[in-house]
């Protein structure tokens, strides 16, 4: 069948999301910095290695536990300079406003944002508002762009996993995912599910301090801990071998995702990040991630390896093994 | 009357918006860089001036003669940097489409970006792409954030008009808003009717050529001229005199506005700029203006002077004068 028309799978950031870039919209523009494909664009300017990142938020419901559209648009957008090795330093906001909306929820979501920036250490500094007649856009939509400064002798990239790299996860998978789920279709659980929407960049200057040559940085958003881990072994050429074990999951996560029938490894993070570090040092780095207030879970749950290049081979916990591919379509949609 | 929802004025670029950004986000947001409300914030990287500037493009349709939503979200963001003096380097862009947008549209949006951009001789180098259920965007919305180099000795803001400085306009006004308008609803008229999209960066290199000390630049669109000028006079603390009749206004595009009940002085613009000049190198900036491919209808509409501080005082064509103040309200929703 030839698809003609945007599906909601185009947005999954999984195979069509990849196609629909690499196919349509690389040819297009056709120029190296784009086609890295990296969380954000990296330069030069004035002798100093630079980072610009942009990304819309589009969640549904706008609050949930832990978080707004607000706090997500910040932290989102400070994490993707931050897995580009970037301190962050200036953010944009350009807001898509309901008309109807109330003046109470803006002023809540404008708030979260202001905070999470203090929190993050970056500065709010250009905006744009945007107003739209009532069934134009539903309800808000925030896009934030940030540019930070990257360190000397930093190189972080996804092509740069080599065999031999540990593999290191900086906590619990799923959460954010499952609780945009949850919460948008009314369910209650006894167990509180809360989104991890957290800043990542200061997790990243410890991780920096520990060592200089992290070889990947990854915030598992869109697509998940599977879809990551799927791209860089794609970039890198190398095969990835998961201990399913290993892989920090909450119980009532864990149960969730079984009663609806997700693959928590597919669902989106909004505060974690993967490292790929040399087996040297890994340890020095995790203990780096344990030393940040979002970072106390972390664990190594895996290894670059030579075999099954491009490929993410799964240590099942009865023994067994599985590939875990690059997801085709969408799970979630409006889920960041 | 209590307003407690957002309304489709919040989005006039007029008296509304600014009570929203004045009120609200700016004690929220509480920075310095924020507060300058010019059309992107400057700051120093590395001892080299920066610009930093984002816009969404909400427009409807998202085809109009002369252009589109991808050329306007180049063009628009371009524009904005353009008016801090910077030279545009790296652009961002953001999509949000709606599920069902027909892959053809999509092509023909983005290969309008990139000529854009190549036309104003800047690199898309990063995007986002997300994809929502029908219905809760209006087929497609664009972000771009744009990052630009001002050069030494330039320093343009709207605090810097000063009585004497001559006012010029780079060509006609209100081509931009009336031709979105007339094409939505659908009316056909004998004479046709163009936006004006364009990028501005080469005609304000060439200014900058004539003359490095440029006091004032801004790009007149949401709100028109009339608003700009407003907002030069209250910030500069100067009156702003204006001869109506030196206004270039095309003639359908007056037959229009007079038709429709608009005021063209409030109608969006896409494509033309309004500096202030100190009187001695008026003209010399003004003959570099004409240089340029998007400049040849540039003339000098008027000055800025020591009486009514704050005010915009129009001289009329019939002798007498008016204020003109700036609008209250929204006259064209998703104009751009």
């Amino acid at each position: 069948m030839k698809i003609d028309k945007i599906l909601l799978d185009h947005g999954s950031g999984g195979k069509m999301s990849h196609q629909l870039i690499t196919d349509m919209i690389l040819p297009i523009f056709d120029n190296p910095m784009l086609e890295v494909l990296h969380d954000g664009a990296i330069f030069d300017i004035a002798k100093q290695r630079m980072a610009f990142s942009t990304d819309t938020y589009v969640v549904d419901p706008i609050f949930f536990p832990g978080g707004s559209i607000g706090k997500l648009a910040v932290n989102g957008t400070v994490n993707d300079l931050a897995m580009c090795g970037a301190a962050p330093l200036y953010l944009s906001a350009g807001l898509i406003i309901e008309e109807g909306l109330s003046l109470t929820d803006l002023g809540k979501i404008l708030k979260d944002m202001a905070l999470a920036a203090e929190k993050a250490n970056v500065k709010v500094v250009t905006g744009d508002t945007k107003v739209v007649p009532k069934g134009a856009v539903d309800k808000i939509f925030v896009n934030t762009s940030g540019i930070g400064l990257i360190p000397r002798q930093v190189d972080i990239s996804s092509h740069r996993a080599r065999p031999g790299d540990k593999v290191i996860i900086s906590g619990s998978i799923a959460d954010h995912g499952m609780t945009v789920l949850t919460q948008r279709e009314g369910m209650i659980f006894n167990s509180p599910v809360i989104s991890d929407t957290a800043p990542l960049n200061h997790m990243v200057t410890k991780m920096l301090a520990a060592h200089k040559d992290i070889h990947v940085l990854r915030d598992p958003t869109r697509g998940g801990v599977g879809t990551a881990l799927n791209e860089i072994a794609g970039k890198s050429g190398v095969g990835i071998k998961i201990y399913e074990e290993k892989v920090p999951l909450k119980k009532e996560i864990a149960g969730i995702c079984e009663l609806l029938g997700f693959d928590p490894f597919y669902v989106a993070n909004e505060g974690k990040l993967i490292a790929f570090v040399a087996p040297d040092y890994a340890e020095k780095v995790l203990a780096a991630i344990r030393a940040d207030e979002f970072g106390q879970d972390a664990c190594i749950i895996g290894e670059a390896i030579v075999d099954n290049p491009g490929k993410v081979i799964m240590q099942t916990s009865i023994g067994g093994s599985r590939i875990v591919d690059m997801l085709t379509g969408e799970q979630l949609p409006r889920i960041c």
